[in-house]
């Protein structure tokens, strides 16, 4: 299981306004049942990395869906083997360490 | 008012761990008092360029302190100037259209 | 096609240097066959979304079998679909531009 | 010195194409004499983490100058301290361990 953001940047659309993209691809998400939280700069997805590359490409689909003719993904995946790590693990264990 | 996404990243530590670097991070920004939100992914800052580089540079210097010898810091600025927006109103903006 | 950048970067290693495993994700794209070019700070590919997913997916995997236990991938898809454009073009036309 | 990353990514302007954008970037860089060099999905600069700041900082200004509205700039900085690296360096040694 890997914790990956991603962030889909449709160029070129002629609106500065992103929000209207990126509705879809959380509509999308939900549809599809992977785990995803959406923040301020992108969306964290935790899954296999074949689960997660299967829901990235389906949604880097969508603006051109909507009109874009260009499409920015920026992808960052952490994947650790050493033992197991959702995202919410790892938000605790900042946390508990900043309580030390 | 720029929203900046970063995340620090020590190399060649010899622990797979990272979230006592991070813990320092975030340490240092309550200090700094600079508007922050851990993510599972990274830190969102909201400030002028000018604040949000020097808190980064601030903490991108914190893993040298406790040992690491190479820091890869990774930094993503979302800065939108045809009208105000903050880390929240990014939120608000795309559940309001995924309501529609 | 889509020109994608990509950087594997091994975490908790214990060792600074990345070169080693950068060099056996050369080796192995050299051998997969799919277009490839090494910059500073990552690896530029050209391909089909698949071919290019399905190259990242296998040099992922390649420092896990080398000793790291978490593996951080970085990837940068730029994904042009109103003209056909290479690397190289991309290149190329910003130095026309410069030349103007 | 750090090996750093930079890619300027103009927003909403209403034409899918970005070479005009990073030319005018080039240039400016030309005229600031900090070591940069143009690769396919950015563009790569060596120099102190403040000169760097600075180059970035200021040609992150440009597209606003052009027209663009918001300026997406992804950075990612590669600080090695335990021994002296370039971006050539970083390319030799792995060149260097691919002939092995």
């Amino acid at each position: 299981m890997a914790v990956v953001q991603f962030t889909v940047v449709p160029l070129g659309t002629g609106d500065t306004s992103l929000s209207g993209y990126i509705a879809e691809v959380e509509r999308e998400l939900d549809k599809m049942g992977i785990k995803h939280t959406l923040t301020p700069m992108g969306t964290v997805l935790e899954g296999s990395l074949d689960e997660v590359w299967q829901a990235i490409r389906a949604v880097h689909e969508l603006p051109f869906n909507q009109g874009a003719k260009r499409v920015m993904t920026l992808i960052n995946i952490d994947d650790r083997r050493d033992k197991a790590g959702s995202a919410e693990q790892k938000l605790a264990s900042v946390r508990r360490k900043m309580g030390d």
